[in-house]
């Protein structure tokens, strides 16, 4: 007899004669109930032991985290909270867990407590739920992009490239470390190296998926991006999934049409596939913020939040009025900020992205037309030769969650901007061949996937969306 | 006004006044016919150029490789083997490309040459298809797997652990490798390095997998996996995509049936939504074989090969009855076979392998329960005590395209196991936690996407479908 997932069991149109089920104990009540998980859903099914007639011995296995497997009847249940509950017949147990020794007891877990066991984190309500959040998340972006005809590329994850300049990049080697290959000179020898030279790991797959756009029109990315920088915060990851879309012919205003819709689409589509996890999820939010501040309370719970941003259009501001905004606004005036904006041409830091959004705006944002100084060598410039075609979108509570621009297509100016900062031609000759070989107008965008996880989950840190993450000193598992 | 998609156009249900287009010409005849390709279909469209009423100078710049845009009417088409064409009425050059320069001209290149330009080969009728047909394989995964309740986990690509044995390994790190810090005994300190100790890029997620799986019943990763060994062959890249499910209570049975269906499903998907680019690959296919001896050519076409997959079961054989059919065949006899199968126990190399499926079989086949000898740590010991419940799956000309197994759900032999072959236990703690806390019989596979494309496209050589292949010596781009 083939066993049947709880997630069908409680959505049955009727009660059964006959079913059979497995899982993990997450509670056993007064010799009686388990409350058992399968993963399928966030919710328990209730299954009643027929305590007088099953040994003591099988009764005292029944713990925190078995395996257990159940054959009995799913009839009504009186209790609250559910429709049905299983009748168990007979029982079995698969696997113990010894409670003295599991560490996912019924209990309340700090989050730093959890990431020291990610591998086992999983088995708790909350994040069972992130994890399948996460899931739904990644495969509405892959349907959104799909349904409009993008294609799907692996751009490479190793890259003998490191000119972009995203961030730190760690390097990826075969060579013996104890006994490095040299040069006559002394140098290392990487022609000794696999690839016959200098590897990164990659920080951003545009550069190749720009070429791949300039043949298949639309393409987007969503892979693995890494950056060795060592910062300690809970917005950033050493190692996170990145999605890059890149579309020919599209212009900056394109580009934020899209990114606008893109992401209120796979908003939408998690909710609808996962209300029961967030539901849950917007309760454990209001139960953390009971312990802050009044102040420091979202004003919003985490549904209204995300409904928010379906319902409303990201507001559109140019940097220069944001410069302006900033500029005039209490915090800066009453040196509030850390850093104070003092004239156009600042780069705008955390403080003032979330004054913008979260106070002045109170709503999506996407800041464009950045000065050209403080962005990257590929994005558009501007007829007034000062400001690039960037946006950012920045969302409340997280801050940047999409950088993207418009290309420079055209091949004299970039090189131009390249040899002004010092960026190797030869080496980048392939991006180039873009705009030697039937350039046009092009423009994408690169999204922490992490971050958006966060903004839907409503958690804080970056590290309980990610199954195992990777951050300064912290590689395990 | 919003250009259309040439792929739009050529479904069009009717004639249209007023259609704006984008693109790059592939060809450009008589001074008069454009065929147009924007990427979403492998079928160009014919724009019929006024050259009367057309600048010279204009007409001279509508070369292969140029990106351009034009406004006319799409009407029916005289010519042969098009329902639609373009009457263009006006023209603009977006980006030139130099006919001296462009180095896709339409002309027959060689795979070797198409490889040395692979930011390029995109543009030409076989590598925009075979993109195509890998994203929407990429996409008919996802989609196989989320409708089956599976939870897509992103396991880490940089992994602390390195016991698994996969492979050789790459290491990632970045410490400065002109001056490594040193110990007091002289030994590297990795105490410095970013994660506070030796990393490598991961060979498989598949271990972390499987703690997921125990609590959220099904999972199936995706994503990079790497391989530092120096084989230069046409089946092995350095870095190539993995798809790893993993069932919780699903036996070896499950897990051959799980594969069965996931790859048929995943075939027929993009049959379904692919037909122009695998009729354009098989006709590649045809022309590709002429130049073969007639015994090296294939049997069926790309189609028929695809269907014949679809429509018969995989043989199921178990290593016992294959040694026999070995040790038994012409080859072995007549001592073809580089490796003679004398007994029992042998390893089956891949002239084994092509002589069961191309040979005897005719069919996909799964082999089973494999000498524990041969196989990984953590497969389920037979109760023979010598066999192991392996299984991998070899397709035509392909070879091995999955390899799984039942996992070992008892902590004492698996704990056994790992002391036999020397495997560290303190280093793999969290993994053990699985069989200590609710273990259960648990399967899964891990299937080479890269193998899959191979198969579906019909092509021979693994670096032509991927977009930058990374091997021995190569990390361009």
């Amino acid at each position: 007899m083939k066993h049947t997932k709880v997630k069908e069991l409680l959505n049955s149109a009727q009660t059964l004669q006959e079913v059979y089920v497995k899982g993990w104990v997450r509670t056993f009540r007064n010799n009686q109930f388990i409350a058992l998980n399968d993963g399928s859903t966030i919710n328990n099914i209730q299954c009643v032991v027929d305590f007088e007639n099953t040994p003591a011995d099988t009764l005292k296995r029944i713990t925190t985290g078995a395996a257990v497997a159940l054959k009995g009847s799913l009839t009504e249940s009186k209790g609250a909270g559910q429709k049905y509950e299983i009748q168990v017949r007979s029982l079995e147990i698969l696997g113990d867990s010894d409670p003295e020794k599991f560490p996912m007891q019924p209990k309340k877990h700090t989050l730093e407590f959890l990431r020291a066991n990610a591998h086992l984190r999983v088995r708790t309500n909350a994040f069972g739920a992130i994890m399948r959040v996460r899931s739904v998340l990644s495969f509405a972006v892959h349907q959104y992009f799909q349904e409009k005809g993008f294609v799907y590329v692996n751009t490479p994850v190793i890259t003998g490239a490191d000119a972009e300049g995203a961030g730190e990049m760690f390097q990826v080697t075969s060579l013996p470390l104890d006994n490095l290959p040299r040069t006559e000179e002394g140098h290392i020898d990487y022609k000794k190296d696999f690839f016959g030279k200098h590897t990164n790991l990659t920080v951003s797959g545009q550069l190749e998926g720009e070429t791949f756009a300039m043949a298949l029109g639309q393409i987007y990315t969503f892979g693995p991006t890494f950056r060795a920088e060592n910062s300690n915060t809970s917005r950033h990851l050493a190692e996170f999934w990145m999605i890059e879309p890149e579309v020919a012919f599209n212009d900056l205003d394109d580009n934020m049409d899209l990114a606008e819709d893109f992401i209120q689409y796979v908003i939408k589509y998690t909710m609808d596939k996962c209300a029961d996890d967030l539901k849950f999820l917007e309760g454990r939010l209001l139960e953390e913020e009971k312990s802050k501040p009044q102040a420091e309370r979202s004003e919003m719970t985490l549904l209204e939040k995300l409904n928010f941003v379906l319902e409303n259009n990201f507001k559109r501001v140019s940097y220069t009025e944001a410069i302006d905004i900033l500029k005039n606004s209490t915090p800066n005036k009453k040196k509030k900020f850390q850093y104070i904006i003092e004239e156009w041409g600042a780069d705008l830091q955390s403080e003032h992205e979330r004054f913008l959004v979260e106070k002045h705006f109170k709503c999506p944002v996407i800041l464009y037309d950045y000065p050209a100084n403080i962005k990257a060598f590929y994005m558009r410039l501007n007829e007034d030769g000062k400001t690039v075609r960037a946006m950012d979108i920045l969302f409340p509570g997280i801050g940047e969650i999409v950088g993207g621009s418009q290309r420079e297509e055209r091949y004299d100016v970039l090189v131009e901007k390249m040899k002004t900062l010092g960026i190797d031609e030869e080496e980048l000759w392939w991006y180039l061949d873009t705009r030697r070989f039937g350039t046009a107008v092009h423009s994408g965008f690169g999204l922490g996937f992490e971050r958006l996880v966060l903004f839907v989950t409503g958690m804080t840190n970056i590290r309980d969306v990610i199954p195992f993450p990777r951050t300064p000193g912290n590689a395990e598992f």
